[in-house]
């Protein structure tokens, strides 16, 4: 048996890593990083799960640089530009920048991430400028997670300790980024993950792509998939402790929660709704179908409106080409069933439960096709005039 | 040769048809109808294209019970209530409705079409105390386009006439609905066409279909589509004429201008923009990364934003799983080249030109992916604070 428990302070409780972050000019707000560091004492096993966006940005591909199982021990993180669609002038800043950096501090195949603007080049000077005023020594994880923020309402960080039964412990820890432009495809968002387990490099690759299937690959926010996305795994093995299963619980734990932040930040959201799709005949039409109602604006401008009917939620439904039949077809709101074959039309009774139901902050959506025994769950937001106000005036 | 000229007036025009419309109180605003009916003098070849909804609504379904090449000489419409996902009784609402309507005025297997909120029973009485008030000798395209209106803010309708080089004429008109939830696969939209041409009903089908493909199923407001989605052509051959050249170009004009009046009508849209994507290794892949652009909530707000950074428009292109390279994609809006791997960042003259483009209540993006011959077009609109109002107070 194990314990596993949620820590303060973010990374700061992983053995053997630092952190932390400074303001070189990139964004106008000087209380606020745009340069931030993650760097380990001793090399690090690293595992990493990017993009689907076949134009991948620059440091994605620098990444891909290295040999297979290579190790690092350091992470460069910007906000602001996102260093993609620049070509090989791109790849060539970011040699320019890890070699300044490696005149300051000592440095084992340095990895970059960055987020922010498409389409111009990194501005070197400022980014290098940061070496001069970073303490690589540092432990500050809330600055980290605040540099790496763009349209982020707020920061988003979370510790995990796991307490194995022979007293020796683990700690694993991230922060993460993301708000808007966030789908299933891993869309603008930044994970940094670091653990001092002493989890093997094939266990790393195994259970980051699992748990990214579990948490950020079931979220979406408008559909639109960035060139950024990353979420990266560090494993230090200071600990010298491991244990699979608690480790695969607790970076579900962590990677789920933080999915569940970039959600209840997505721009202008209010609401955060569950889309579970069950009886569908295959797993792939579920997830076909749940998807596509985390994805439907009807259904976002439905929720935002806190409209009860069922009606767009059965359109979308049958939009998205699965196998399904009106007669088989049933919908809940939480508990309250909406709509099946005997009910088809909303009584007042029932339409206002469905109302209470849906001015809560987080409620669930059922669909059960009655056609098999697959089942899949997604997580949408609402969209509010408030989306349309941010990246009407953004710039990605 | 031949001529085509656009006269006033819609449906009115073709000789043998009637068509009008009456307030049954479905809808507030008693000034405006909320039933309206088509009528042939005699029966009439009829071809469709419906919904790509699974969830077909009664009113496709009661078309379908007739066999197949059936000729009608009446069609009526509702507005206010789509008459989908009700079942059995929907099916049996239609039928009552139209044996009343045999009492009244004698017609040939009657066809019905709906649009409104789903899942609702149709209210019966009010839909056919219609025919009391109902004047089937009446010739009113402007009350017949008004009455079938949704969120639309204005009447569609078109005539055209083409005059042969033997001086013989045939008429073609229509009048049509839809603005928002319009898609590619033909989304809550109407279109009821019209002509008195000597149309084989082979020609018929394939014209239809043909043009449906070269203009509504490619527009897009916001990549829903509806349970209800029907375009007819009726033909009563009453001229005595046709030229199947002269006739193609007729219909592809009208349901073209139709399909952009839709968009132009696009809830809360103020921009029309075509989206060409060319160089495209295949037809589907042309197809695929156009739609994704005129469906992207990341672009559409670019758009309504006036934005002219090209890193959605790259991102999206990207993210739509096609095949393509940043080293040979170039993008255009209008005639300025924009992006190529030469022209990655964007310099104060190109900016400040793009600015003037983006300001254009119409233009074009151009993205030439530079690997093969295929090319693709396809029409979207911007998305605006009033389509989440539009969409957060609508029922549908």
């Amino acid at each position: 048996m194990y314990k596993i428990i949620t820590l303060e302070n973010g990374l700061e409780n992983v053995e053997g890593f630092y952190c932390g972050a400074t303001h070189v000019g990139m964004r106008p707000d000087m209380t606020q990083g745009d340069v931030a560091f993650i760097r380990s004492e001793v090399p690090c096993d690293i595992s990493a799960v990017f993009t689907s966006n076949t134009f991948q940005a620059a440091p994605i591909k620098h990444f891909q640089t290295y040999p297979q199982g290579f190790q690092t021990d350091f992470v460069l993180i910007n906000a602001k530009n996102a260093n993609a669609m620049t070509g090989e002038p791109g790849l060539e800043d970011i040699e320019t920048i890890m070699s300044t950096l490696s005149t300051k501090q000592k440095v084992l195949n340095p990895v970059m991430s960055s987020t922010g603007v498409i389409g111009y080049r990194l501005p070197i000077d400022k980014i290098t400028s940061a070496f001069e005023k970073l303490d690589f020594k540092a432990k500050n994880s809330h600055e980290a997670s605040r540099a790496i923020m763009t349209t982020d309402s707020f920061k988003k960080e979370l510790a995990l300790r796991v307490e194995l039964d022979d007293g020796s412990i683990f700690n694993i820890a991230a922060i993460c980024k993301g708000a808007g432009m966030i789908n299933p495809a891993m869309a603008t968002m930044l994970c940094f993950i670091i653990t001092d387990a002493d989890i093997p490099k094939a266990d790393m690759d195994t259970l980051l792509t699992d748990s990214t299937e579990q948490s950020f690959n079931r979220i979406s926010v408008d559909g639109d998939t960035s060139t950024n996305d990353t979420v990266m795994l560090l494993a230090n093995k200071k600990s010298a402790t491991y244990h699979k299963k608690a480790f695969t619980q607790a970076l579900e734990k962590i990677m789920f929660e933080l999915a569940m932040m970039i959600l209840k930040d997505g721009e202008g959201a209010n609401k955060l709704v569950a889309f579970e799709v069950k009886g569908a005949k295959s797993l792939d039409e579920a997830k076909t179908a749940s998807m596509a109602l985390s994805n439907s604006l009807l259904v976002k401008t439905a929720l935002f409106g806190e409209d009860p009917n069922w009606g767009r939620i059965a359109s979308t439904i049958g939009a998205s080409g699965i196998s399904c039949d009106d007669k088989k077809l049933s919908i809940y709101y939480d508990d309250l069933l909406i709509y099946s074959d005997e009910f088809r039309e909303l009584d007042k009774i029932r339409e206002d439960k469905a109302y209470t139901i849906m001015k809560q902050h987080t409620f669930k959506v059922t669909c059960d096709i009655g056609l098999g025994d697959a089942s899949y769950i997604s997580y949408g937001c609402d969209l509010s005039y408030e989306y349309v106000k941010i990246n009407a005036e953004y710039r990605t």
